[in-house]
């Protein structure tokens, strides 16, 4: 697990309207970007406190933790327990006691009749409000209306001179929503508790919306997001701080535990909203009629000193900061490690174990094994049969060694003749076909499973997503194994991946050959991927079309492919639902992967591919 | 398929306030309980034509077709292709030409901006309305917030003398829901087309439901259901009608596919009311007071012949028919049957092929494909290891030959010696464990799994929902194969069906001994199930505590179960959930199944079993 490091970050010097006399109003802020193990109701609160004293360390005036960090994110149907929505209060009331001195603001499931996904306001040892998530999301890979309850009652929470409104994660995607309904009623501040699932490109496209909020409502909009892997989901962290010009003040590391100081200069909120005054108009037609519909909730003064405008020159100064967003190659590269990381620890496995074939996709798996887990814990057997070509060979063992992970070798020709003979009356007259290929990959299968029930190890599968969609995989055989890795990576983007980590790769690393040759399965004598799928380049854009946006054979078609091979290729892909199905978790790092955000049905007749 | 036949049914004689002089009004309701196929909507269009056709013939002026029958149902992220969607518009289109002369209410997929799950009132070849299902179940096996918008718009439908009410499914489990409201605007017969999963002892308490809806209302209730499988569940059929005061008027059958043909005599309501006018009052509480917020459709008189007061005497008498209600073992087995029917036969397979141990639990299943496919379709593989028993031996060829199924014997011992070979180095003092066991269980899978390949051949698992709650079963191993059929079965509840089935042979069927000795897996010397478990008695009630009702500990407990046994029983059920995740669909059959209802995380810290 990272150890998580607090970084402090000096919010830009104050503009516009603010020459007044008076000592600024400064809040400090602390965005407590943690992650937690969905269910581990004690481990995360053990997290929760241990942020909440390092914030309270760094003079924060808040600290803001992510939607339902006491029981992970999602939960799915643990929440169906009473017993843990119970437990989870009991460890809110843990937390609640150890504000004393600071102000908290805390995801967990509020049981209040019905259960609410919510947001408890702790301050100074007591619980002060409690914030209901209005917006339940219920679509791509959520299901939150299953759970919940959706909240009616935004409200504003008054401490000392700040106006600040509490929402979670889908209320701040509502344009008209919870946040706006806040901003109308006059908060300085929004503070958006989320546990926001990473997609490629997704932070881009949330720091735009989370911007947009901002200079809106002309206010601060903090956002505090959920860092780790969950089963499929990885979240980026990306934790956020927006000024009332949509200016970005802070942000927290992507993958990363951390704690991320911000000071906010309450006033620039007045000065901006002057020359800004959208809102007047907007909250006399916002339902309720803005402010008069939200409630105030006014924390009262710090026990142990009462608490005036905090003057920001009684705390040291937050240093200057850079951190670098990771785009490209780099983010979904860094993902599939945490993803990686974090589905093997959290589920108490120390080493993993996988296929090499000399092949560009166990390569890569292989990679981010090692820079998830270390070298030190990764295993790649090379399971050759009389099919297996000589440069396979070569190319897995420099791997290997380049790598530096432990390597076996362990042929599988006994165990193809043995079948053979088992089979020979059953199949007598049959010829040779895929059953002949698919016991090659069976039987590694069992074997790699073999090595992971004797010593403990999980196995990887090394699929990518054009495998998958496909089915150009074997159930049991390679498709066996506790994570796919590669799930949801295209084959185009197992390339591009592999060429970014030899680039960023300090000594030799996937060796190019595994890299340029053409690829192979090596069931069959001369066999290429070639002879039953389309090149790569053509056939990813026409999954894409299909399995990501659920496009018709003609608007793919229009895209300039061949209608017949269009309708080929959607065709496999429907009629490998079934494999699909049995197919272990991986890691989601497009807006559509293959796992709870698509669900097609297996009995399905709907054939597009028809005329 | 099941070739449907259509069954009409004599109304009970009017009773009560109905002596006056004029002819009673009544009307002939048509129910068509179709099994439909998801996606297929050329196929299903076909059938609902077929199907109203015959009510046309059996003189009805009425017939209701299920929920969302023209698509199928759960069509699931199929409802996410804008091509789906208004491909059903065309079928429906198709559908309401051809209602010349008569009325018929058709569950489809309705666009209207957005989508709706919806019900079509088309009278005399036009559309006359459409009902938007107001209440979306989004628990259990339920995601439909996922894909629909509520409607909010209820409507009561005046055709001639009748004034009918429509909603859809989950609206009728709602007490305040469409239902009560269509009853106190005065309608006399609330539709409401359902596709209602099964689940044992579902279709008495919806029963029950439904009659209460009907005597609250004092009205009719005609409750249409789909019937068949579709991947993990089914549909029970059971269409209903009930009258006034409760009383049950006329029932299509369980599990197969019927045409209903019920005269309703109007006056009955009116009669009935003025001895119970609860609504009254009712009505005068109700949201939008009543008939005041419905609206009224009227549809015009038939182009033909002008609509008078239908009189049945111009109709051939509907003659009285007995059904008997399958409970029990016999309700569950015959739901087994269809689900296990439908999934081979809608995803285009003809045969089957299972291993048989010798045990009951491959014994039962290849008997539901028996009676689900018939002999000449199950082909029974024995695979027996050198711990194989002579008396397994016996049972599996005994049960081959009662049931009369193609049966083969391929022992796994070669296999066995090639994978010790290969693993001996790696292996080097390690003393044997699950390791060799799973390997033998996933050389028989592999074996299943190259039949079916080579012969098309669907693979049957033959697990039970004691094993899969446990994990008492092999990954790739015995879990390897399309269809589960016992998945959700207890162990204890798989002896009561085999004595189920035996007893209703009329030869010998599944061999005593297979049902009375002590289950094993055979997978080391002397191996019993009891070695690793509590026997099924005592293991089975914990389960279904912990499983199905999520109890904690301290509540089995309190059902008289040691804690110790409690607490390892549901650590084996928790560390099992990956096992799961790759498992096949099996047939739901309990309100909890271990399937898309039951949505636990793999990666999860809660473990109600620790201190």
């Amino acid at each position: 697990m990272h150890v998580p490091c607090a970084t402090i970050v000096r919010m830009n010097p104050p503009t516009g309207a603010r020459d007044r006399a008076r000592a600024p109003r400064v809040v400090r802020l602390a965005l407590a970007q943690v992650n937690p193990v969905v269910g581990d109701l004690p481990g995360n609160t053990k997290r929760v406190l241990d942020f909440l004293e390092r914030a309270r360390a760094g003079g924060a005036d808040l600290v803001a933790f992510p939607e339902l960090v006491l029981t992970g994110y999602p939960p799915e149907d643990l929440l169906l327990r009473p017993e843990f929505i119970d437990q989870n209060h009991a460890a809110l009331d843990e937390v609640v006691r150890a504000t004393r001195g600071i102000t908290a603001i805390v995801g967990f499931a509020q049981r209040a009749g019905d259960v609410y996904n919510a947001a408890a306001i702790a301050h100074d040892g007591q619980l002060s409000a409690v914030y209901q998530k209005s917006h339940l999301p219920n679509y791509g890979v959520f299901d939150e209306v299953r759970y919940f309850r959706p909240g009616r009652d935004p409200f504003v929470c008054v401490r000392g001179p700040l106006r600040f409104a509490v929402n979670v994660c889908e209320d701040i995607w509502t344009p008209s929503g919870p946040t706006a309904l806040a901003l109308y009623g006059e908060s300085e501040l929004v503070i958006n508790l989320s546990s926001s699932p990473f997609h490629s490109g997704k932070s881009i496209s949330r720091d735009r919306m989370l911007a947009t909020r901002a200079s809106d409502g002309v206010a601060f909009v903090a956002f505090i997001n959920t860092v780790g892997g969950q089963d499929e989901l990885v979240f980026d962290g990306n934790s956020r701080v927006f000024g009332p010009r949509g200016d970005e003040l802070a942000r927290a590391a992507a993958f990363e535990e951390e704690l991320v100081l911000v000071d906010l200069d309450l006033d620039m909120v007045f000065g901006a909203r002057l020359k800004d005054p959208r809102s007047r108009e907007a909250a006399q037609t916002a339902p309720g009629n803005g402010e008069s519909s939200l409630r105030s909730v006014t924390l009262p003064p710090l026990a142990e000193a009462a608490e005036a405008a905090p003057a920001p020159e009684k705390k040291p100064p937050i240093p200057a900061r850079a951190t670098r967003h990771p785009v490209g190659a780099e983010e979904t590269y860094r993902a599939l490690v945490l993803g990686t990381h974090d589905y093997i620890r959290k589920n108490g496995f120390r080493h993993v174990v996988l296929g090499l074939s000399g092949g560009v996709d166990s390569a890569l798996t292989a990679s981010i094994a090692v820079d998830a887990l270390g070298a030190e814990n990764v295993t790649g057997v090379f399971l050759p049969s009389p099919y297996t070509s000589h440069e396979s060979a070569e190319d897995a063992e420099a791997l290997a060694k380049n790598l530096g992970i432990d390597y076996r070798a362990i042929p599988i020709g006994d165990e193809m003749n043995s079948y053979q003979a088992s089979l020979a009356a059953v199949f007598a007259g049959r010829p040779d076909d895929t059953t002949e290929e698919n016991l090659q990959s069976r039987i590694r299968g069992n074997l790699l499973m073999a090595l992971s029930n004797k010593f403990g190890w999980m196995v990887l599968t090394t699929g990518n997503k054009s495998e998958y969609s496909c089915g150009y995989a074997t159930l049991y055989g390679d498709m066996a194994g506790g994570y796919a890795v590669l799930k949801d990576v295209f084959k185009t983007l197992v390339y591009e991946l592999a060429r970014h980590r030899n680039a960023a790769a300090a000594k030799p690393w996937i060796p190019e050959r595994t890299i340029t040759r053409p690829p192979t399965a090596e069931l069959k004598p001369g066999q290429l991927d070639t002879d039953s799928l389309p090149p790569y380049e053509v056939l990813d854009p026409i999954l894409r079309a299909y399995v990501e946006e659920d496009w018709e054979v003609d608007r793919i078609v229009a895209l300039g492919h061949e209608r017949a091979l269009v309708r080929r290729v959607i065709r496999m892909v429907d009629r490998a639902e079934y494999k699909r199905r049995q197919a272990p978790p991986g890691i989601r790092i497009t807006p559509r992967a293959l796992g709870k955000d698509r669900r097609l049905p297996i009995t399905n007749r709907h054939q597009p591919w028809r005329d």
